[in-house]
């Protein structure tokens, strides 16, 4: 264990998280590609639709260089590599869902399952998808196995707070953390926890944990950001559709705090919605948000003194800044 | 090992299915209230809705009075019950989101989870229920876990075989079997299956899968029975419902091969839905689909020849047939 006021060096010229499990991925995704085989031609399509339209695989990249980072060998990299591909199954599964949920037409630049396939067909792929999760990790040991169940009890809890929260401009700072805790940040516990335990590194698990939460908050708070930002092409979907939904997103939150003029947009349509999105993109709005993301993302470099060096380690440093860089 | 050809001699008087593992329910009961618990109220208002609205316990009392005549003790009978509670919540899952996909409003002759909370929070309910029969059995041997991951994979592709079949006049028997070991009969055999292994009794494994595949058959062929007969009070549901719906069950597989005049019936509303039960209730298609399902209750009662005698065999045996009286 380091010093936890280590400072932490980063060969930026060397790391790049996808090359460093470019091996393990190639694995990875040819047992993806034979988990979402069925007898029932029509939920193998949906799945293949949904896992393969352009996912950048952040989940199973961060399992991956977890396990790597925490001196992971041979011995249980296939129970690794099969971790990874759960967490792709699972968030997989909850896109599904959630398209359902908000009807939402459009996803990472295409017609979304539901809008292609239908309510019916794409909620039952979701539920194979969990299932195919379940077959895969439920081999694990207790522990592991119970982390990442609850890790998806967290997930529908945080999905229903959501929920409770849409189109209510009393939503505070604290509501919108709990949330984005649960419906993101909890995979990526479980994912980094169970990583660090299958690398026999059992002392570094709860730091692992911790660099899941603050990695997994910080990704939340940028998609956020970009969800206001835009362009479309770089999001894959209309801008604002977060804050047509009504979503408690980052930049609502800290929007409706700040200027009450909000409080009667949220949700809107029409010129009520392009009213909103302006106020949102108030500089103060976009920095602050901006600055919560960093500060996760200086949480997440810090639990990193926690491990020795390794390409590994600077790695999975570098695929954490690069959630900041994504929105500039 | 019985010899096959033996024949179950049955004591009527005494053997009671929910007698015979009422304290094994009642642990099940305490265990299963707890499980429903979430820090969403909503959650567990949904999840107490739907699985407190008079369900029959049929899977777990069925689990665990194959544990018990499979001879397991109080060793496993924790484990054993917290199978049984597993196969309810998955059970329930399913019913939650069934009826978001054929927007069934009335379930149990109550208005829906899905008509009264609505589909998103309905859909996320039966997503925290998986999870939560995950996280009881996920603990299990890889060679359990398995097996129930498998069910719940069969589950869906029953579902998704059963949408591409509905409004084809064309569907077969054999569809139609395909379809009800999937989605109905694979959890029962799992769930017999995971029973007689907790139980130690590796070896009437197989024979407990078969009684499993056979009591659900015939169970999904009685209450397809029952959807065309009625009446509403005993079912809990309008009359006709899986009619309405277009669902390919066992009157409608057996009704469109025996009189053409159904085939542009199916899924009709109004004055062509009253034709068409009337067509499925014609004699020869009600006792074709009750001798097909005393059939597969034969067959259940063969395998238990498989076990000792005893009190719970006895009433495993009186369980089965109930499933044919409870349409008579």
């Amino acid at each position: 264990m380091g010093n936890s006021k280590q400072i932490l060096a980063v060969d930026h010229g060397r790391a790049n998280p996808a090359l460093a499990v470019a091996a393990e991925m190639r694995r990875g995704e040819d047992k993806l590609a034979e988990l979402l085989n069925s007898r029932e031609a029509l939920l193998a399509e949906i799945c293949r639709y949904l896992v393969n339209a352009g996912g950048k695989r952040l989940r199973p990249t961060f399992v991956l260089l977890v396990y790597r980072a925490c001196g992971g060998g041979e011995a249980r990299l296939d129970d690794a590599i099969d971790a990874a591909i759960a967490m792709e199954l699972i968030h997989s599964a909850t896109l599904l869902h959630d398209d359902i949920i908000d009807a939402g037409t459009v996803r990472r630049g295409k017609p979304s399952a539901f809008a292609l396939y239908g309510l019916g067909p794409s909620l039952v792929a979701g539920d194979f998808l969990f299932a195919r999760a379940f077959e895969l990790c439920g081999r694990f040991e207790d522990e592991l196995v119970r982390t990442a169940a609850q890790a998806c009890i967290q997930l529908t809890e945080g999905e229903v707070m959501e929920g409770r929260l849409r189109r209510n401009a009393q939503v505070t700072l604290e509501d919108y953390l709990r949330v984005i805790s649960r419906k993101t940040a909890s995979l990526f516990h479980a994912g980094a926890k169970v990583a660090a335990q299958l690398a026999g590194a059992s002392a570094a698990a709860p730091a692992m944990g911790r660099l899941g939460d603050a990695f997994g908050l910080a990704f939340q708070m940028i998609d956020d950001l970009l969800d206001v930002l835009g362009p479309e092409e770089k999001i894959g979907k209309p801008v604002g559709s977060d804050v047509r939904a009504g979503i408690p997103s980052l930049p609502v939150v800290l929007g409706v705090a700040r200027d009450s003029r909000l409080s009667g947009l949220l949700g809107a349509d029409g010129p009520g919605f392009e009213r909103a999105l302006e106020l949102l993109r108030a500089p103060d709005v976009i920095e602050r948000a901006r600055a919560m993301a960093v500060e996760q993302v200086a949480i997440a470099r810090e639990t990193l003194t926690e491990l020795k060096p390794s390409l590994y380690r600077d790695s999975l440093a570098v695929l954490i800044e690069e959630q900041v860089y994504r929105e500039l």
